[in-house]
């Protein structure tokens, strides 16, 4: 690492991760608020290595998170380190360009982890060098990359959402009981982080199975009497009707009903739509079809600490005849969460 | 706790604990070794804390934990403390009981972990007191409950073997492919793990239909090429020939067919046979008539990365409908273990 500018926080690189974690919680703390628009934080730090400002991105036509930090830091800024979780930007969108508002503000230092995937946004690094300033990127990337920045750098890579495929089940792979029922299969610990994540995505899919077994609401609900900042949209997929009456349809939330079977199909309706973040929450033909797209991104299991020995499967058909041909995932994590054990895992990479 | 006897080990329940450790680490390195009787641990410490013997549980009609570290201690046991994961027995069985080795011995002072169930055999703790020596009880107790002794104390309360469910799936729960291949569902990591437990339990069933399926060999296979210390008794379990030729009927280990499909039937007759510990290795069918018979006392899970969309489910008819009557677990624990995620789960208690 370079270090042409003296004054900036306190050397070694425990005190810099401090700072770019805090970035990253602000981050965090954006997601789901800033689509078509990366959740990007900004921590800025005086000459001496004091916090003066933070920020995130605002909602999409407001001002970023380096704009927002600058203003909270004012004057303090001047000869600062600033830390970015993506690179800043260097051209005029919605906004003037993050590099020149650094600049502007006489910032010495700059730390980002990730680079701007976006060819029309990049350079920014390379402007804020030219002017002067002392540019690193990478620190804590992966946190960055595997964190809040996970869904909208897949959608900068391939143009799609990032699809999470969530599903509450049974220890013997089962997602509703006989008769169809599955209410309450996963626990009350297990549902409020379910909340927590719809209010964190774009988008929330399922099929009309699923709105026509379990009439599901869709919407985040949080915990105790508080309103939800924000609901993500509640999207129906499949050609038959909703039900007049289903809740899907009520006004706590936007709905589309899309009238196809092609996910790829669904997949563009909503990037269109600036939805960069989903959540495809079963059933398992509508999961079957996402899989044989190729189009799911991470599968997120809530097991439930039961036995049905009968139901409705996790997945159904993805045109799998023998071991040899079975789907490759790589699991991510597996944790218990209240009574129940939530397992995340990713399609394999060759 | 009382402290009569001046000289001990050290105080403070660390030091204890830690003995006492050794005690149930050495419990575990006889588990597989003893049954019926149980894998017990003992750790002999002179009079100024110095651990001076420790044993376990030989095989039927051999010596005792106690005895073996008595044997080892010497005379250097005189005045000392003995650590016993299970009370020491009175009675004369085989052997003569343990409690009058230690009294022979002139220890001062025993710490045991779990009191003996067996009517018979329980007194030990009072006819060491009646002697003058100061006993106490629960020393670690539950971890030795859940640990080494859990197969054991199990059958001591029920009559029953203790029996562990185990078996491999995949993430949407199928336990093998449309054409019924499942071969190395789950990897080497887990397969080690499932030769090690193998190691460990009396006996090992599965039903003709997996005979059928995949020609098991069921033995523990160790690392390398060093040999296996001592095999599983093999157990298949239903009404249909096994073929001729049959890897079950080779001569690595001992091989029972019970031709009955009465899980009950089963366990008596393995009970008789002096069988504590059960490892039931699939498939659906038989687990399924395990689940009903309500003999099942753990799940034990690996999950393999992997989507097959069609196939064997994990488990076949326990006659349950509806999600409201589910059969309830409790998680105990939820590990990656190499590429695999290993889940175990006991029935709910209510
Ligand atoms: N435990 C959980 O996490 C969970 C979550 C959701 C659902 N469930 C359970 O799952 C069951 C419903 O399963 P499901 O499979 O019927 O629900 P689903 O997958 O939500 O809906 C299936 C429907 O999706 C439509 N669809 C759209 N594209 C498709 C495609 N390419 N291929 C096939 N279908 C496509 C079809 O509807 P059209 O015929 O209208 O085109 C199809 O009938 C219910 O019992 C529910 O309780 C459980
Ligand atoms: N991944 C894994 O961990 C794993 C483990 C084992 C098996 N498998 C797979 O499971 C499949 C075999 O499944 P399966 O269900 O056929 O095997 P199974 O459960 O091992 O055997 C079923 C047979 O058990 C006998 N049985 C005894 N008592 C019974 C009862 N009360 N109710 C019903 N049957 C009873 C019956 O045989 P009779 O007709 O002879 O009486 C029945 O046909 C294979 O594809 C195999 O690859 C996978």
């Amino acid at each position: 690492m370079s270090s042409v500018s003296k004054p900036g926080p306190a050397s070694g690189s425990s005190a810099l991760e401090l700072a770019m974690r805090s970035a990253i919680a602000v981050s965090e703390g954006v997601r789901g608020l800033t689509s078509p628009n990366p959740p990007v934080g900004c921590m800025i730090v005086d000459a001496r290595g004091k916090p003066v400002g933070f920020g995130g991105t605002s909602p999409p036509g407001q001002a970023h998170a380096e704009v927002v930090a600058l203003r909270m830091a004012g004057t303090a800024a001047r000869g600062g380190t600033a830390f970015v979780t993506l690179e800043p930007c260097a051209h005029h969108g919605r906004t003037p360009p993050c590099a020149d508002a650094l600049l502007e503000a006489g910032i010495a230092q700059v730390y980002y982890a990730v680079d701007d995937p976006f060819p029309a946004a990049a350079g920014g690094a390379q402007r804020l060098r030219d002017a002067g300033v002392t540019v690193h990127s990478g620190l804590l990337a992966e946190e960055v990359r595997t964190g809040p920045l996970r869904a909208w750098l897949h959608y900068a890579r391939t143009g799609r959402p990032h699809v999470t495929w969530k599903f509450a089940s049974t220890v013997d792979g089962r997602i509703s009981a006989e008769d169809g029922t599955s209410r309450w299969i996963s626990s009350p610990e297990s549902r409020a982080e379910v909340h927590a994540l719809r209010l964190k995505v774009d988008a929330v899919i399922v099929g009309t199975g699923t709105v026509l077994a379990d009439d599901p609401q869709l919407t985040t609900r949080p915990p105790a009497n508080e309103p939800a900042m924000r609901q993500p949209l509640r999207v129906v997929v499949g050609e038959r009707d909703i039900p007049v009456g289903a809740r899907v349809l009520d006004d706590a939330a936007e709905t589309v009903h899309l009238r196809t079977r092609d996910p790829h199909q669904v997949l563009a309706t909503l990037a269109e739509r600036g939805v960069v973040d989903v959540l495809l929450e079963g059933g398992s033909r509508l999961a079957g079809a996402f899989w044989e797209s190729g189009l799911i991104d991470r599968a997120l299991v809530y097991m439930a600490p039961m036995l049905l020995g009968a139901g409705t499967p996790v997945l159904d058909g993805i045109g799998v005849g023998t071991i040899g041909d079975a789907l490759p995932l790589a699991f991510e994590s597996a944790t218990m969460i209240g009574p129940d054990v939530r397992i995340s895992a990713v399609p394999a990479r060759d």
